[in-house]
């Protein structure tokens, strides 16, 4: 059963990304997925930097990445989303394929969750975001 | 029981690794963990960039981090390695800590494996430098 | 007059591009015009890793950058590029718009040279794309 | 008439700095010339994160860059930074010299200035901070 994505986003390698072994730095795929994760939440209506400066601080706690395919120069690719939402954190499971085949680059799972006001808290504002994904995706 | 580690690097946070939530940025946890790494590699003889050179390419396969407390502007910490070799998989367990009050911030662990003339391969070399760094622990 | 470019080619600022102080982070534009002139020299016909791997090296030699006005977490910009063949130097007027209001937020110049066997050489390849480039500009 | 310098700082080039052609990415250098104009500003106890919280914003207005030497994996360099005081703006004369044979990798100039509250203006703290350097360097 294919494992259906909530967001998709485009990107290309961009050479300054890559190494001296000639492939994109492990550090950089971070990069990406973190590009991904906010420009998904923009398309559903919430500001990673609006909601710092309301004092809603989105923080990663958990990150497990497989490493399955390096990108190169030249590399075209789509980094693919989805979200459960589980009490107060917020996993997103984040995969990149190399658009030319179709290759799973890399695997992972991302941990989120927000602080407010200095502890854990659920923000009221991305639980109804993401509730209407949810909704949606049924 | 305490762990022992078998390599210790002293950082300070720069600047331009904060990102605009004033923290030092997810993605650059990564740099300071290779850094370690390919530091601890020349302690025992070995030379990340020399190796690739000869066809020994060392790469990550699997990467799982756990974030404790972000690290800030001014901050100093020190980047604990202890290694273990597992047949075609070296294990690094990555521990940073904050200089100021010995406080965990992230605590990593970083399969890596090598690759020689295009497959998974022991290399001799590696596992001699890490055979030594075993023997010297006991 | 307004200057005629050569080239543009759209970004959107990530969020990991951003300081401490909430903007792009000065040393990120290198990155941004890099990648501009590396897709530039593609869209001539002209591979950058490719071109390494043949041993031709591509260097910049100089960088001198007006800061005008600074991007920030979610703007649009364009990038946009002019280049000059000038004997041994290939000088690249490059300059970042933000797309809102088109207002220039970056002004550079980048004197770049090649390498070739270890010592400055023009490339025949370069300019002969370059050539063509002048040539459909007229 | 050797030219004579206000600070000087140590680093060591990390791997991941290092781009596909094996050498420090051209970014990287504005990176390792922030980060010693910052632990600069600290040893005369100004504090950058510290003045943006304060609402005192430095900011580069221009940077030039000629680049001499590259630096590989591997190497350590020093970095080295005059300032003068000029009206609204502050010069940093920064130039990197590789260890091994004193060579020198990169001469820049940074011209930087302060917006408070919004517009240019100078801040009374680091005017006076940079004026106990210029008097002791006499």
């Amino acid at each position: 059963m294919a494992l259906s994505y909530d967001f998709e986003l485009d990107f290309k390698v961009r050479d300054y990304e890559c190494d001296l072994q000639g492939v994109v730095n492990n550090s950089v795929y971070q990069n990406y997925l973190e590009h991904t994760r906010h420009e998904f939440m923009l398309s559903i209506g919430l500001d990673f930097a609006d909601l710092f400066k309301k004092g809603i601080v989105a923080v990663v706690a958990r990150i497990d990445l497989a490493y399955k395919t390096p990108l190169v120069s030249g590399d075209e690719f789509t980094s693919k989303l989805r979200v459960e939402h589980q009490g107060i954190r917020y996993m997103f499971y984040q995969d990149i394929y190399r658009k030319a085949d179709d290759k799973l680059c890399l695997k992972g799972v991302v941990t989120t969750t927000t602080v407010i006001s200095g502890r854990l808290a659920v923000s009221e504002e991305i639980k109804e975001a993401l509730e209407r994904v949810n909704a949606k995706r049924k």
